[in-house]
């Protein structure tokens, strides 16, 4: 693809010569002649501009480069859109493999794609130009949109909804049990849970993530929510639109998280606990009561993280203020037997 | 139903007209005629009262209620009680897909379900109305007890023992090896796992739960114990019956727990450490050692909750404490440079 | 096999009888006869004599014993050796079972054995004496090397490469998207992820670990090392030769490893960090920034082992230091006010 062509996809500024011929975006190091090389720091442009490159792919405040180049303000959003137009789409053929199973109820569109050993369940709905992948399980009557990729060894359990362009990676389960047990005389007494989960359009759901089913209602994941791999969603969990949920986050049962909070690594929400819009949540972070919009809290208990860095920076400083205790005690106590001062 | 059966089934007094028709039961947002909706704060009675419900579902000590309803002692197991009778039991059929591979020395009971693609190796049991779901692998010589409920992709390791009415959650893994290695040159010498693992009657194990076979004996999951998702369960772990392991929770190996033990999630024991019958565990906690029964411990290191919530508040009034600190050390300075006192 | 054959098996010295026949390493519990127990304690030795063992498993610093015994000098070595010497060889037939699906172009050694329901896409290739379990996934263009032992439902992503004798365990993920967006205008566009991983020789994969493909280049695991269960390595980590990665640690985006670094159970380290060679991460911990060489490290944030302890030990003490100021501030007030001493 021409640079200048490549420019319009990736909605990003040409300066320099449009008919260079780009094949791959690659980093530094495996530039070639036909390669695009982002470059996200001005101190890296000598180098990049010393390399094999065939065109550069810089932030439109940098200097201006000898090579070609894209301008862009946005440049990952650039970058994102130059690597996806130079990827052929490796989407497979529409069409049911013959080791599939479908069960005579369910709905297949014909553009979708369903890899081999793939079970479609009783009155389960696939949408069109959907690709499920090798050995995945979509349960009875869950519904599946349509441009969906859901990729092997997935496990949509009954009556779950997934919106359109909804990306679901390898071993993730959506819709098992949630972990509800009424405790009567030492027995644990299960829960029956009748609910379901909705994803909404354009959610990715990354590998061995579980989100769990409602009790009764819904656990629902906002439009636009991207959640990373081996994250745990407990029943009746509500979050938000345009959502980051990092790797191996817990989210403990009817916790709500507004629009767009971003939760840290590892971190865990308390049941019942709301995160505001536009809140952020840092790594390892234990979220143990409500979180206002636009708040950023991070530790044990989580709490602003400003506040969170004061108490580590003091805490730090402990051994040398119980030092600065005794000491004090020492004087006092000479003070105190009258010593001269 | 009838709500007079329904009070049958979820063992709960019956207030009111009887032959309301009850077809489900629902949150109070969702309140019809043909509802149940259960009240669990006597604050809420006024809205249930006014809602749509056909009857309520309330605690045994809450005042009379206009509507019919179901007074119960334990209002979780009668909810949970109510909610199974009233769902239909969605069971498969028995019988084996054709898409099943059974191994010649495989024994399946003739009411055991077998889903598409499942796979049951030599030697391999199944017991008597078990569901095995889409997918989910059984190794050769392990043994599924009775009505179970095993969900796709699950897979258990050769050897491993199943008891009867075990539920497993799709992508949970029975019986990989445990991670032992012997250090030698600086190389790790993989140490074969010739253990099982024997999961007792009446256990539940959430999605993607990880469980690992003992090195030569057994790592074994009690009675009526309920472990949630993403749970990592190291070699010759031994779990009392009657627990309760909430999701991410990781327990090293060897490590032992007794009966009725609570783990909040995300916490983490350390390995050959005992916790005595009874005792809990906050989330995101670490144990680091032998925790006493009916012990609440919480914190990293894992200490007696109470005393964790001590050293919190203690550790939050941190920087004022350096404030008064230093403000002690100047007016004792002013002191000893011969201040009046 | 006979005691004196099973020494040269585990590189022991012989001491006594080596004709005793020996069928099985138990530990000291369910000893019998033909039964080899290792002994890692030398107060555990009389017990051990007076066991129904045909032979002990000593270190080679133990005090003789009356019973025949292997004497090492790396007890857990020979251990390791001892019993793979014994297990027999359980690896599957080679073939490929009907049920797999195996693309045409796909290129499978004639040694390699899949299982039922097995995929492997187009232009993947899998090496000899391979074992594949049942369903197992692997995607296009990937490689899998020659002695390897895939457990059931691991999921191989496209163009992934796996060395020579690596075991991964069911329900583990390799290659699955990085976790990579492009934030505009309050949406997050997906950075597609045209790398991959590659798995070195000899390693171990833990059950359900997800291994997130490089975004152009690669996420490398290296040579030896050994992940346990519910591991999360994003995009583009590098984990060098012989390393350690317990349960359910994660990995952020670009993290390096050096040789031999052992990382605790539920451990994080941050992105873009590097960790020396042979350093280790307590668990639980995070890895906030670069950790030199050897440096043993833990705590949040993690920082050197010793001063992480001291600081525990000085937040115990915290409500007493509070005390004892409040009791200065108070004696100082006194002496202030002019009261004698």
């Amino acid at each position: 693809m021409k640079l200048a062509e490549l420019a319009q996809h990736a909605r990003a500024e040409l300066a320099g010569l449009g008919d260079v011929e780009i094949e791959s975006v690659t980093d530094l190091e495996h530039a070639h002649p036909r390669a695009l090389v982002m470059v996200g720091d001005a101190r890296h442009l000598a180098s990049a501009e010393a390399s094999a490159a065939g065109a550069l792919l810089v932030d439109s405040q940098f200097p201006a480069t000898h090579k070609p180049a894209l301008r862009a303000r946005n440049l990952r959003a650039a970058f994102a859109r130059a690597l996806a137009a130079l990827v052929p789409d490796a989407r497979a053929e529409p069409g049911v493999h013959p080791t599939a199973v479908v069960a005579d109820g369910a709905r297949v569109a014909a553009g979708a794609a369903l890899g081999p050993h793939v079970v479609v369940a009783d009155g389960a709905i696939i949408g069109d130009r959907t690709v499920i992948g090798a050995g995945a399980v979509v349960g009875a009557r869950a519904r599946i949109g349509a441009g969906c990729l859901i990729h092997p060894h997935v496990t949509v359990y009954a009556d779950c909804v997934v919106g359109d362009r909804v990306i679901v990676h390898s071993g993730a389960v959506i819709g098992s049990d949630g972990f509800g047990y009424a405790a009567e005389d030492g027995v644990h007494l299960k829960i029956p849970h009748l609910g379901r989960v909705v994803v909404e359009d354009d959610v990715e759901v990354g590998a061995n993530t579980a989100i769990d089913r409602g009790t009764l209602g819904e656990t629902r994941i906002g439009r636009g929510t991207k959640i990373d791999n081996l994250v745990q969603i407990a029943h009746n969990v509500t979050i938000g639109p345009g959502c980051i949920v990092v790797a191996q986050v817990g989210i403990s049962g009817s916790a709500t998280l507004g629009e767009g909070v971003v939760l840290g690594g590892q971190a865990g929400v308390r049941d019942h606990v709301t995160i505001g819009q536009g809140a952020m949540v840092g790594g390892q972070s234990g979220v143990t009561k409500s979180v206002p919009p636009r708040a950023i809290v991070s530790g044990y208990p989580a709490r602003d993280h400003r506040q969170a860095l004061r108490l580590d920076a003091a805490a730090a400083r402990l051994p040398d203020l119980f030092e600065r205790v005794a000491a004090l005690e020492a004087r006092l106590a000479a003070l105190e037997r009258g010593g001269k001062t």
